[in-house]
This record gives structure tokens, C-alpha cells and sequence, in this order.
């Protein structure tokens, strides 16, 4: 168990020794500590050795200049200069927040970024500026359309944080399959089966076995199975791809590049890097904000109120998942697995950080 | 069989006899016969019977005073004024599209309208103007939130339109659950079952009979079990209710009104009629439209060539299908069910109106 500022300042400490500002580092270590407590650790401490391989193979940039290359009043590109994701996302999501201030709503489509960690962290930001935020990302293809075998999408996933008044926010941050990469992994890795619904073999037949993906299958998309609807999450996982790639002009679909330094960076580019896209508008765009948030609540305390099926007690709202976990860990401590710890020391060696 | 002609003629007819102006009842002819070409009769013919009935009950406003309440740069809140749904939409959309030709987007939320037909056709509206159209709306609750058994949302369908250079557009236009109303409704008069995932009964068992749903039982969101992700179907679905009611201030969740006079007024208001949400994104608000088109072209010329699972001879693109039934339907005709033709013949006697 470690406590979240030791964790915060070990990261920090890493980054700023792989030459990052110190601004910059304490983003990184902000969005990786975001991910453990909202219980998200697929995305937190165990991407640090990704991140430094990648580093070490010349894959990213620490020192970025960060770039606005194409705007309007409520738009912009921005080019990341291949910088770590977490810092070129979160500066496109300032951006997106600076435009919403005069425009009523700001977008901005970013390109040659890497993999931005959590996507609600990003639509989380706008919630201090009483703005709703919108957060989506493209990530290397893993994920086959519907009727296909090749894997052409990555888990592509959306956020969307609103805020209430007394009630905590609306924070809805979800890939677009039925279940996350990370999941699939340790099935596999504890020779378990999955449910129907999550992956396919080579040949397109729907499998339990997680290990179909080290033989040429792939996952499915949100829905499954054409007849519950796959197709539908196909849709949205384009559409996450194509505001995320083809609006900014990084690379999409197939081309998007891997996130981990063991896989070769791909032969064929469409574009830079890897691309995200943000949104933010103003509650005060749409109407008052004391009149919106009164309705938020409502809409919260409505939702909650709905009768819970037989065999559960409560109706959640989107976030209180996560809430609820960030509590626990904030008062627990965050685990680390024994082999992260492992991965950590071992970079706090070569780095010189300590880490205990 | 009817040709799009004349089904135009007399939807027009019909709706400027109820004292809609000849360009609002020309707007809602366009996007009746929409559905019926792009092969959604459930958004078609069908449902001028459900407006004749709202207009004999005095439930809908056929002379609207449709207006901007509220704006930003690039935003605005309409109200609707009770309007049928397709005018209020479709005015709403060009507001939009407005805003995005001076702030590079546009975002406008719609209250106090009604059913508004296929959410596609608004998102549609953008191509021409070379922009990315977007549009969704709540509706009249029927499916319920994971973990309960209360209809608090309804099947809120999301449209996204992105234009290409050769290639068609991308269209995707689906609902948030895995199967459409309608296709319960004909399989329940069949007396056929239905695959798990679609609904649940009154105490949120899972069921394959589609007559549930009128003993206490409820559709679920896309995704069908929580296994498969249905929390996820549930924040896209709430987000849809939210952006369409809440930013507006519609009514939301349970208490978005019937799109039927056989259902009776609500009790409880917590806004004001059915909402909606659109966007208009200006292609060259992110680059430039060619480069814009070239991408798109290539993005979609990658996934048709997406390797087929067995058993399939290609792999679509949003949008692929409904231009095929559109393709045939142009040249073969409308086929209209003979219940419909006899309501419209019924319609065509009370009000005067030539149907043969």
C-alpha cells in the first residue's frame, strides 16, 4: 500500500528525471494517480514502464512544443509534437475550455499525441469552470467492425462530465466494447473463459477464450453480436476515430500507432501520432447555471429513485462507480501488484529516484 | 406501391389541411418520406396517424412561434413553441448550422417539440453546407437504467453525418438499445420470441418475450446485460436525455410526454414537451475541406477493405445500408401496409384530401 502523494511524488520525480518540466511532470503524475483512485489502475502505475521504454526507445517527445495550427472561435487543431499524452491532452482540453469562455463551447482535435491515460480526467477539467466536458481518444486497433476479422478500432473510449449542484457530477467515461483490454489479459493470463460477446477467432466465430487474440482473432464491439446491436457500437467507435484522427490529422483506424515501445512502430502512416478530441461548453450557453444545476439534482435524485431490479438494492448514476471507489482507496491506500513495484524500482534505479 | 411523388403530395396535403404553412408542411413530407426511403417505416407513414390523433386532441401546435432564447456565439436554446417535431428539428438544425458558418460550430438544445421522425435526417441537413451534422433527442420512456426495472428513458437515438470527397457520407443513426421499439412490437404481435438482451420483465429477470413489456417489463440499453456493458448503453443514453432536456429544459427521463394521443398527458412536468440536441461542425473549422474529403475517402476505403468474417462477402460503412434500401425503394416504389393505407384513408376522408 502506498499513499497517493508517495506515489504522486515518485511519479513526478521519473518523469522530470526523463526530462519533462516539472509542470508538465506534475500533469503526468496528476492524470496516473487520477487513474488508481477512480480504480482504474490499467491506466495508472502500470503504464510507467511503458512510458519510460518508449522514452528510451526515442518514441516520445519531453521537451513538446505544443501547437495551435488551425482555429476559429470555437475550434482549434493542436499539434502535440509527439509529446507523453497526458500533456498534450491536457493542454488541448485547456484550450477547448479558453475557447468555450468566449465562443460558448470550444472543440479541439488533437494529433500527433500518444496514449492520454484516463479520458474522464480530461472531462472532469471543465467541471471547475462550470462547463460540461467531453473527452475521446483513438488507441491501436484491436477491435474488429462488425461482419469483420481485422481489427481496425481500439477500445476508443468517450467521457462526458456534467455538473449538478448538491449532487456529485454526472461523469460518464466508458470504452466503446463490452469490456476493457486489461480484463481480457488477465482472464487470459489465469487460463479463465470470458463471456460470449467480447471476442471473436480468426475466422469471425464468436469464442470464450480469451487467448483467440494471440491467434488472430479480435475483439468486439459495444452491442457483441450483430443481433444485440454491434453495429451500433461500431458506429461509435468510428466516430470517436474519425473526430479524433481524421479531424486532426493524425493517423487512424489500422494506422493508429501502439502505446508500448515492444510493439514496432507501423510502416504505413495516414498521419501524426495519435489522435484525441475535446469538448467543452458553457452550462451559462444554454441557460443560468443555478436553474441547470437545479435540474441536474433533479435528474440525479429521479435516477436514483427508480426501483431497483430483484437481487440489487440501488440504481447508480454514472460516476457514483467510481466515486465510491475513490473513497475507499483515498482512505486505504493504493495497491500496487508486486510486479509493478518490481517494474518501479527498477526504473527508480536506472533514473536514480528513490523508491521504496 | 406508391411512388415517392405522390406520398410527398399527400403528406404535404394532409398537414397544411391541419394548418401547417405549405414550407413546414413541405419539411415534414421531406422527412416522412426520408424514413420510408432510407427503409425506417416505423418513422414513416405510420406515424401520420399518431399526429392527426395529437392534432384532433389539441396536443400539438400546427402555427408555432418557433424562437431563440437563449445564444452564445456558438449556441442557442429553442423553444418550439409545441410545434410538430420535424419543424421545430429541422429550424433548430439551421440555427446550428447558422452558428457553425460564424464560430466554426454550432450547438443548439430544442424544447417544447414533439416526436421529431429519424434523428438522420437532421444530421443529414450539414452535408451540403460541408459540414458535420449531429443530432439526438429523448423520447417517451420505455427502457430502463441498469440494475432497475423502471422505464426512465427512451430508446434516444444518436445521428452523426461526416461528409467524404468520392465515397458516400458516413451516416450513423441508431438508437441506444439494442433493437428498435417497432421490431418488438411486430415480433410481439407475431407471438414470436425474442433473443435475451432486448427486455425484462417487471422484476428485471431477463426474458425473450417480448409481451412483457405490458405486464410491468422494460426494454434495456444497448449492451442487454451488465456483462456486456449495458451501464454503458445507459450513459449514452442519459447523455442523450441530458443534452436533449436538460440543456434545454424539456422535460426529462420519466417525464418526457408520449409521442401517442392514446397515452394520456402526464401529471408531473419538469420542463417543457420533448427535447432535442444538434451540432454543426464546419469542416474547415479543423482543415482544409479537401484534405478533409481525402481522408474520409481514404478512412473509408480502409474499412470496406476490412478483411470479411466467414460467412460474409463484405464489411460495411455507417450509412451502407440505408443507401442500399434508398437505392431500391427510389426504383421500386413505397410499399405502404394496408392498415396504414386504410388510416390514410380514413385521415384523407375527415380532412378532405385526395387518397387512392
Amino acid at each position: 500500500m502506498y499513499t497517493k502523494k508517495y506515489l504522486f511524488d515518485f511519479t513526478r520525480d521519473v518523469f522530470m528525471k526523463m526530462g519533462c518540466s516539472e509542470p508538465d511532470a506534475i500533469r503526468i503524475a496528476e492524470i496516473f494517480l487520477a487513474a488508481e483512485l477512480r480504480g482504474l489502475p490499467s491506466h495508472g502505475m502500470i503504464r510507467i514502464m511503458d512510458y519510460y521504454k518508449l522514452w528510451k526507445a526515442n518514441r516520445i517527445n519531453v521537451k513538446p512544443d505544443i501547437r495551435v495550427v488551425h482555429e476559429t472561435p470555437s475550434t482549434a487543431v493542436v499539434d502535440g509534437d509527439g509529446a507523453i499524452g497526458m500533456v498534450a491532452a491536457s493542454r488541448s482540453m485547456e484550450i477547448a475550455i479558453e475557447k468555450a469562455g468566449k465562443a460558448g463551447t470550444g472543440w479541439v482535435s488533437t494529433r500527433n499525441s500518444n496514449h492520454y491515460g484516463i479520458a474522464g480526467y480530461y472531462a472532469m477539467m471543465a467541471l471547475k469552470y462550470d462547463m460540461i466536458g467531453l473527452s475521446m481518444t483513438n488507441a491501436n486497433p484491436l477491435v474488429a467492425p462488425t461482419f469483420s476479422v481485422s481489427p481496425m478500432l481500439g477500445t476508443n473510449p468517450i467521457a462526458v462530465a456534467i455538473p449538478a449542484g448538491e449532487q456529485p457530477p454526472f461523469v460518464a467515461d466508458f470504452a466503446t466494447t463490452p469490456i476493457a483490454r486489461g480484463k481480457l489479459a488477465v482472464a487470459e493470463k489465469k487460463g479463465e473463459k470470458v463471456p460470449f460477446g467480447f471476442v471473436q477467432d480468426k475466422n469471425g466465430t464468436p469464442s470464450d477464450d480469451p487467448a483467440v487474440l494471440k491467434s488472430g482473432g479480435s475483439m468486439l464491439t459495444l452491442g457483441g453480436d450483430y443481433v444485440h446491436g454491434s453495429h451500433k457500437g461500431y458506429c461509435l467507435s468510428a466516430i470517436v476515430d474519425i473526430f479524433s484522427g481524421v479531424f486532426s490529422g493524425a493517423n487512424f483506424g489500422p494506422f493508429v500507432p501502439p502505446s508500448v515501445a515492444y510493439l514496432p512502430v507501423l510502416d504505413k502512416k495516414v498521419g501524426e501520432g495519435t489522435g484525441h478530441f475535446f469538448g467543452a461548453m458553457r452550462i451559462d450557453a444554454f441557460q443560468s447555471v443555478s436553474n441547470f444545476k437545479a435540474s441536474m439534482d433533479e435528474w440525479i435524485k429521479t435516477f436514483r429513485n427508480a426501483k431497483p431490479a430483484v437481487g440489487h438494492d440501488r440504481v447508480l448514476i454514472p460516476g457514483d462507480p467510481e466515486r465510491e471507489k475513490e473513497s475507499r482507496i483515498r482512505s486505504e491506500g493504493i495497491q500496487v501488484l508486486p510486479a509493478i513495484a518490481t517494474e518501479m524500482k527498477e526504473i527508480a534505479e536506472e533514473l536514480g529516484v528513490e523508491f521504496e
